[in-house]
């Protein structure tokens, strides 16, 4: 594990009792936007670096478009979580190693996103036309061709390449000294080929419409509670040197946070308010993804209920009125109530692991205010 | 730049003009073939480890896709140029630093064909069904369906996807010390940026048919000379510590060359023996591929047949009678003639380079033999 690095940016790591913020009674709380704000500065100035040395002046809108995809928001999921990681592990700050780190999270996410809506068909993200949509506008042929949507398609998929190899240059920038990169980089790896397996066991299962739930728990688990929380966190911890105390209460925290957080997604898809989520709810219908939500309603479904989402789940036409009684089965067969309890199931057990080991006290507080933000969001 | 590691196993980094190989009136000649074996030798242990490793059982047909294409062969060129590079630089032998190094470059060369071949919508690639295709097997949807296409299509982006970001982690795995890493990786970013950016640059060309030449050219020097020629030689350059004018050597050979490489591409595209080339002589045309050959024809040609190549090239089912036509039309117009001349005065040109600055012996002459090799080709 690896040696402070030097500096007054950064406290000191240890698994031990002593000394550790935590021991005061009220330590001082992490400032979660100004890691916001540090991580996007230094997307944004990477990016525009990227556009100043194009090797092409015709690529321009697209590293331009990835640039207004980063800058459209999210809510920075990751890149928070992965320094609250670093603060977990007894550190303090925000080094530039640690926000190099979190921004090469983030830019792997714009590449996953980019890519993930060209699988899914997605003409929306975060309120703007997604990456294939948008990119349709650099080409000649006539709009709604077949020629228009192949190149989009084409287009976002180079995107979403160049993203993906950028995310490693964001490491780099951030000067890891050789043993913090021997430590994170094969966990960054990790992070990503878990996320894109977990990408395949969803394609895998896409619009097969069945009532077994281990599969859209396993696909929860690798896509979204290893992806999103659980690693990046481990992320922050390993860059800080943790030890494996400190590494098994992020994964006691972060497989059913992730869970709970997956949960809460597939509900805002089904019933989530467009304007807040920016993505339209008949998105997850049409694509027949293979949520928790559809398989319990399935389980519990009376056969004509049943016939009803097989005809309706699936169907890349559906339209508004589909897609209300797709809802109403969702609702009557109690499956969405039973989502809801899972969730908050899931938040409890993962603020219980907080209770059962004594993290840091401002990381642990940010933790249980994260654990409140991403199962009870609404975008 | 980097001093040169410990061990028998690398020589001494050197711009001067003493105790060189080259000085020796016999050098060693580099053994290309036992290259290109350890760099194989890596490439497979590291995807069977990945094999044992797989987050998800049912991964495993995806990943063994991968393997089943990079063991399919190829002509290792990238590989092969950064352990020249290395060699032309002034070191020896073949350490595992190298070779991680070139094993990276082949594995983000799988992600760019994995990636290419959706694009392109190549059924073909090395003789074997394109992973787009081949994947398709693994959908439960009829065999021909657009479920079937669709889902082919999306685990080749998730399976291109796990390469481009598993080229990294073959460079981690090389233990380069810090100074080597910090000169090496943003040209490696630089080499898949580049490469990148070409084919969008190309997917702007493409189906357009103009008789413009400079395009072409352009899309060649980024898409096929610098990330096929210049940077893989660089790169293996900058890992021994090389100066600048050793990779001002490397850039005059590079350049020239590999704008001979893609010329002879196109016309191994348009005239190759597809049981050599292991790729059907109809892709290039039907997919109206917006090569240097088809803009010096259209440049040259007379109304009827420039109505014909417009016709027919960019025809997603173009026949083998339509194909035949479009040769004579390339062949009659002198075109084809016209892209052998220049081949030939490029590659002319690249030797010229090696002539007017003396590199190492071996490398001077395993870099004589590439260029024979890359332009003299049948498949």
């Amino acid at each position: 594990m690896t040696p402070p690095p030097s500096g007054t940016d950064s406290g000191s790591a240890a698994d031990g009792q002593t000394h550790l913020p935590h021991a005061c009674p009220q330590p001082e709380p992490l400032d979660l936007a100004d890691i916001r704000r540090k991580v996007e500065d230094i997307l944004q100035s990477f990016l525009d670096e990227r556009l100043r040395d194009l090797p092409h002046h015709q690529a321009r809108p697209l590293v331009e478009h990835l640039r207004t995809l980063i800058a459209a928001g999210g809510k920075r999921t990751r890149p928070v979580l992965c320094a609250i990681g670093w603060h977990a592990a007894g550190r303090s700050g925000t080094p530039p190693q640690l926000l190099h780190l979190a921004a090469a999270i983030e830019m792997f996410h714009a590449a996953a996103m980019i890519h993930d809506d060209i699988i899914d068909r997605s003409a929306i993200r975060r309120g703007l036309p997604s990456a294939h949509h948008a990119l349709r506008a650099q080409c000649t042929a006539a709009p709604g061709s077949d020629t228009s949507t192949w190149f989009g398609a084409s287009a976002a998929l180079v995107l979403g390449d160049l993203a993906l190899s950028w995310s490693d240059q964001l490491l780099y920038r951030g000067q890891l000294d050789n043993a913090q990169l021997q430590d994170t980089h094969p966990l960054l790896d990790t992070l990503r080929s878990e996320a894109l397996i977990g990408c395949y066991i969803e394609l895998l299962a896409t619009g097969r419409q069945t009532d077994d739930l281990d599969t859209p728990m396993e696909i929860n688990r690798l896509k979204t509670a290893k992806y999103t929380i659980e690693r990046p966190l481990h992320l922050g911890a390993v860059l800080a040197g943790a030890g494996p105390a400190v590494l098994s209460t992020c994964s006691a925290y972060g497989i059913p946070l992730g869970q709970a957080f997956q949960l809460r997604d597939d509900l805002l898809g089904a019933f989530g308010d467009p304007t807040a989520t920016g993505k339209p709810t008949l998105d997850d219908f049409r694509e027949g993804k293979p949520t928790l939500l559809l398989a319990i309603a399935l389980s519990r479904a009376a056969p004509d209920q049943r016939e009803c989402l097989h005809q309706l789940v699936g169907d890349p036409l559906l339209d508004d009125a589909g897609a209300a009684s797709v809802r109403e089965i969702l609702t009557v067969t109690g499956a969405r109530q039973k989502v809801e309890d899972l969730i908050e199931s899931h938040r409890l057990q993962a603020v219980a692991a907080l209770d059962e080991r004594t993290l840091p006290g401002a990381a642990a507080t940010a933790l249980r205010q994260m654990a409140e933000t991403v199962t009870r969001r609404y975008a």
